[in-house]
């Protein structure tokens, strides 16, 4: 192999996102074989130079690395299992170890929304089939894959991702959270957890903005620029929320949850829906009916856990 | 007056952020008189050369600038009931127009926090009370004040804003949104909205992430970096709000639906409070409902509105 010879590249599921994965690896260099439940996407790409499998296991056959990107959990089982039906030795997941299939000796790298407790589910039996694994989350839209302000989180195999660290990078930042297979989803389904809430902050904000007319476009700048001057306070939170000192340095929660009740009623009186911000208005009086009012705002969080999980890993 | 005499201002109400309204003025070289409900905030500042007024209506009259700032709206009317009550001649509201009273020919910016509602019954009152009337908010905690990080929003009289725009500038950014009396809490209220729409979210990230013991200071710097790139789409959102037209760029309305769903399971498998997130589920859900699954998720910011206001003004 020379220096400039990429290593192959399977990519399964060509919808928005997996498609700028597979032009990704195109655009790099590297051989990429790509299959779709529908075909016109493959032969898309076909045109640009990957190779069209006929089957998913003919896709997986191709290339030591696969990377899986489709709707949801149940697609990325549907699809293996197609892949495992196809090939001569059926391998099933109730004979774990036993596989001798398409998917042995190789590295699934699964990108596919999803949450710990599938991922966890999905490693135990990608292993079970006698293949490493690594599951991922991708932390940009799909304009944005290759460039550097993408960023994909990986855990399960380490190995692998030493491997392949080189074919990661292709797609934009790669970061290796270790061995637990669920914890990029976990980071992945937190991120996107403050991205919603952001995003809903804002909905709120044009919304309100608009019931005076004043236009979204007008108004977003200042809701921007806002919003990254008060991100500035989440560093000196997250280190209240370490150490558990939430004195507070600007107005505490008491004062908070006082001044909460003017948010929820302009809504209702500008005609704006307040139901995005009810549950924030009910965690400040929670917090402040559990004796924190005195402190900052970061003293709700804790009130956030529930107690023991569901997690899967127990059930 | 030589061109270092700067204008008196009286400060009423010294909680946190009063206080370092008043200590901007004095570090400014204003002659600053300062009331408050409990005498020893007063003394305090008259020790850094305030002048402590020992009742309302002598705070009022020691300033052509009168700048109010308390707990909340109720506060407002205490205060300035307190201080009418105690002048030889009383106004009431039922008589606006015949004040001759101490607020006479003054300015009174009230930077407590309020709806727009209370914002326009306030300036009617004043206004009774032949007094001019400018309604701020502040977009700033306590330490800011005074600092170029700091803006404070003004709406109502802009002849009085104009007159003491100079004045305003010492504590910070001064933006002056119109005579309507109501737009700078509208304003206000609206960034606040956004802000706690991501503290919502931090809050959700961090609780997750903390429930498989990663420290909220590991993980907060990646929400920062994440959410600083996720605000990048709000000005395209902004666009799609103002022209209707909510196309797609990326993954679209009905996948977001989706697989928001791995965002309620994951904070319910973890033992995390799932009540922050799950409105934003419901209305990405109705969003889908209302036929704009195709679309970019902006297009869910029409359904917010519930129609006609029952906003104060036309009670």
């Amino acid at each position: 192999m020379t220096t400039d010879s990429r290593p192959p590249v399977t990519v399964i599921g060509l919808g928005a996102m997996g498609k700028a994965l597979a032009e990704a690896f195109l655009d790099n260099g590297h051989p990429t074989t790509v299959w779709n439940r529908t075909a016109a996407r493959s032969e898309e790409l076909a045109a640009r130079g990957a190779t069209a499998a006929a089957t998913v296991a003919e896709a997986i056959a191709a290339s030591p690395l696969v990377v899986i990107c489709v709707l949801d959990h149940a697609s990325v089982r549907n699809v293996l299992d197609a892949a495992l039906g196809g090939t001569d030795v059926l391998d099933t997941p109730d004979a774990p170890g036993s596989g001798t299939g398409v998917l042995a000796g190789r590295t699934l790298v699964n990108l596919t929304n999803g949450t710990p407790a599938q991922a966890r589910e999905t490693a135990r039996w990608v292993s079970g089939h006698g293949a490493e694994y690594l599951d991922g989350g991708i932390m940009a839209v799909p304009p944005m894959i290759g460039t550097p302000g993408s960023l994909v989180l990986y855990s399960g195999s380490q190995e692998s991702f030493r491997a392949h660290e080189r074919t990661f990078e292709v797609l934009g930042g790669a970061m290796y959270l270790g061995a637990e297979p669920g914890r990029a989803a976990l980071y992945d389904i937190a991120l996107l957890s403050a991205m919603y809430g952001m995003f809903g902050g804002f909905f709120q904000a044009v919304a309100l903005a608009g019931s005076e007319g004043v236009p979204a476009t007008e108004f977003t700048p200042l809701v921007v620029s806002w919003l990254n001057a008060m991100a500035t306070a989440l560093p000196g939170m997250a280190e209240a929320i370490d150490s558990g000192d939430h004195s507070a340095t600007g107005s505490n929660l008491r004062m908070q949850a006082v001044s909460f009740v003017n948010l929820l009623d302009t809504s209702r009186d500008q005609g704006v829906d307040a139901g995005l911000l009810e549950p924030m208005g009910a965690l400040l009086d929670r917090g402040v009916a559990a004796g924190r009012g005195a402190g900052d705002v970061s003293g709700v969080v804790d009130l956030l856990r529930t107690g023991p999980a569901g997690d899967a890993r127990t059930r």
